[in-house]
Parts: C-alpha cells; structure tokens; sequence
C-alpha cells in the first residue's frame, strides 16, 4: 500500500511505463511511504459508458459527423 | 463522478448498450449529477467463485445432472 | 454476481433504497441472473478530484461565485 | 501485488487479524509471491443491496418476522 | 456479499479452484455468512507496477542479470 | 474516465489537494483525455494487512522496539 488503480482505454507499453514512473513518484512524495503498487486496467470502448452512451457508439458518431 | 462498476459474466454489445442506458438514467435522476461513467467488467466463468467453486465447474456440473 | 459498486456523493436512505431497488431490476433483466450486490460508497467532497480539483474547492468557488 | 480486497460487513479486531493471517497465507502459497495486501472494506447495511433490497431493510424485516 | 477480489498475476485453473474454496472457507468461518462471491483479477505484467517499474521490465531485468 | 482510485492511509486535506492535482496532470498528459475523476480512499490501520499482519500491529510493534 497504497495502491493506485487506473481505469482507462487502451494504451502502449511506452505510455504504460512513463504512467506508472511518474504517478509513483508522486505517490511516495506525498505518502513518505515506499511500497507503491500501480494496475492499470484497459477498457475497451464498448465496456465504458459515458453520460449514458457506449465510447464505441460516441467514436461512431463523431467519426460521422467529422 | 458518479462511477458505477459492473462486475459480472460476459454479454454482447447490445446488452451493454442498454445496460449503459438505464442504469446511468437511475442515477442522474437519484444524485442529480449529469457526468455518470459506467464500467462493465467481463468476468469469463474460471475466475468466479461462488459458495467456494468456480462457475466453470458449477456449469459443467449443472449439464452432467441436466 | 452480478456485482454492483456505485461510487458517489452521500446520500440519504431513501435515495439508497431507491437506487438499490430500480438498478437491481435493470441488472436481472439483462443478465437473466437472480442474485445482484449492489455496494454503495459515499464519498466525502475533499476525497474526490474532478479535473484536477477536489471537490471541496470547486463547491467554495461556485459559493463565491454565486 | 496481489492485492486482495474484501467488501463485507463490519466485523472487529480480532477477526480483521484472522482474516488477514489466514488469507494471506493462502495467497502466499499459491501465487509463491510474499508481499501480499489485504483491505478490508466495512459496509453498513445500508449501503448494501441484495436482491433489491437493503441490508438494513432485510434485517428489519427478520426482526419482525422472528 | 461478503465479495473478495484478487487483483494478481495470471494463475492457471487448478490454482483458481483451490484460491477459491480455501478463501471461501476462511471468509465463511469469520463473517458466518454464506454466500461469498471471489473475483479473481489476473493483469499482464505491462499493466502492474511496483515501486515505479512494470512488472514486464523488472523480470527483463532478473533475467539479464540471472 | 479515466478514473484513479487510490487506496492508502488518511492524509490531510492539503496532500489530497496535492495528490489530485499533480496525477490529473500526468494522466492528462498521457491518455490526451479531459475528464479526469480521482478517488482517494483512506484505510485505518486496522483494515489493512501487510504480509499477514495488521498495519496496526505492525506499529504498535515498531513502538515497543523503537
């Protein structure tokens, strides 16, 4: 502890890896506590739900619309 | 906020919609907040447990007494 | 499962109840599973950061914006 | 890593030592992994919904009935 | 409820089967409730971090030094 | 979404502040999303176990030592 868990779309080891450096650093600045675990959890678009509506049918719709 | 999580078996594309759907309509109407995310969480049936067996085992209990 | 985990602002009985009851209803029916846990977490305005500020210092600044 | 969280009912002290003796244990053993963390999450009832209904409702209920 | 999530690397099934029946087991002897639901979480290892560094990079490194 | 959860020990008002300002940051700079929502969650030492033990022992016992 503490743990921080992350849920977010999709992302690329790279992101995953710069993501996981800086949010610790924070963490340990302000806990003064070493042991921090960090999950990150990939939602696909049809799996999350904003303001009532699927990511995948706002991405569709925006894709329509652009 | 609020952010509503929904763990359970895995459902098609058209469930989740209404899922979405209806669940964040209750919840406007009950906190009177607009931004409402919802996250449907897929649980295939060998990482349930219920009473202490795994689904995938209830199941195929289920069909040898079916 | 289904399980349910509904993170919010506090809220009286009455709303609890009525939250519990109308989205039980909504996950039956989809997931044609009986038994649903609905867990309700009532979050505090100086835990909760929107945007990059905690909910306790948006509420001030709308006050004083009035 | 592993992280276990349990969401249940409040229970006190000496049980919270239990639980997390015992669970960790089993953890340990098979995940061969030694930093294992337990949170115990304690509900009040009602901010539990079963089957629609309130914790605090159900229990009313059993009083009266018994 | 009581619902018990396991958020760890993956595990293959007979591990999953024994997971559950022994934290089943223990949680049914501490709460004296029956129905206990367990979530078992299995996350890549690009997708966990510890003390600032994913899994994926700490094993490459273990292994470089092995 | 994305949405952070942080599990961790109480903390005053100012390092929550802190904490929510500076992860928005990141996970803005990262994901390329707006909305933000962070949770901080505090633990009293007596719900949280570390390698078996209570935090609450673990400190009492570092006193008695210290």
């Amino acid at each position: 502890m503490p743990t921080i868990t992350i849920e977010g779309p999709p992302i690329d080891v790279k992101k995953k890896r710069e993501l996981v450096k800086k949010v610790t650093g924070i963490a340990v600045n302000i806990y003064k506590i070493e042991h921090i675990t960090v999950l990150i959890k990939e939602n696909p678009p049809e799996n999350v739900g904003v303001d009532g509506q699927l990511l995948l049918d706002r991405k569709k719709l925006a894709k329509q619309k652009g």
